[in-house]
């Protein structure tokens, strides 16, 4: 029973992600996507795209990477992904987001979601390869329903939004190349 | 690649369920949640809350069922717990409405995808029935968090409240005894 009223506290605490307002727009909107949807939007993403991982993947895993990842913004804020002044590692601010939050739950569960966030941060195994390639993809649909949304709004050059979405490739080249082409074809008419 | 731009075009579709709204609110709170937070919510309610299922549960094929469980209302609307006019039943809408939106994945996806919703609906098999007691548990804890919130607002009797949520027993005996305890007190106090 203690364990269960642990959990209750973490899964009412963590509503306060459906405040958490991303740049990023709705498709065909101008309405901001919050963070909880943007979480429900990866993890369909995932579901239906996950044949096209470079990599053999854990599904399971994928999905609460991408269910928990932006936790810690309930804390830390969101971070627009072409914001100069602050960093998208995995800050010392994240990190105390993510012990107090996750820290609500019994223990070993705790050090479980911690360590997958951790992964999905570092990047480097398949499942965070994967994972990442989701969260770098959707803004660019969205984008690319909005005629440019945050990228034309916030006058980012073409060769910056192909710096920080290339990484796609790392999870799934054939989700990379129709990104590439959606971007490229965007440019010419904005 | 036509795989692809099938899936595309179901993931851009999908983006509606974030305009859905339920009648219930977030936590503390008298701002409505939509279905993809909702979704959202459920899924890591799953994550956390597994280990309470009365039975062993498939956790990947729990987690398909609670973040595709509500995409029908895309086309159909959400309907109210206590509504006494509309069905809560696996209805002819919902099921044209699954038709056409999981229809725009490639065959297979679709055949898959509607199956898993399909026994959500029917609610006969343990994930089913996890799933669901999730689906009732959020609205409980929500409207506790509210002094009574829908309960109050719609003047729905315990009686009724206890009638619609007793399923979540079929799921998880230690989430349904935790949920009555929390019912019970909070119709002392409204």
């Amino acid at each position: 029973m203690t364990d269960l009223i642990q959990q209750i506290a973490f899964i009412k605490e963590i509503d306060k992600l459906k405040y958490i307002k991303r740049k990023t727009k709705l498709f065909h909107s101008d309405r901001c996507e919050n963070d909880a949807e943007h979480s429900w939007h990866l993890a369909m993403m995932v579901i239906v795209l996950a044949e096209h991982s470079n990599e053999k993947i854990d599904i399971l895993k994928v999905l609460k990477m991408v269910l928990i990842h932006d936790i810690v913004e309930i804390d830390s804020g969101d971070i627009f992904m072409f914001d100069t002044k602050k960093s998208h590692d995995n800050t010392a601010e994240e990190l105390k987001a993510a012990e107090r939050i996750f820290g609500l739950l019994p223990k070993e569960q705790a050090k479980d979601l911690i360590e997958i966030w951790l992964e999905f941060e570092k990047g480097k195994t398949n499942e965070a390869k994967f994972a990442k390639a989701m969260d770098r993809f959707e803004p660019i649909l969205q984008n690319v329903s909005n005629n440019g949304g945050t990228w034309k709004e916030y006058h980012v050059p073409k060769e910056k939004v192909l710096d920080k979405t290339k990484s796609i490739n790392n999870g799934s080249k054939s989700i990379w190349d129709y990104s590439l082409n959606e971007i490229e074809k965007l440019f010419k008419t904005i």
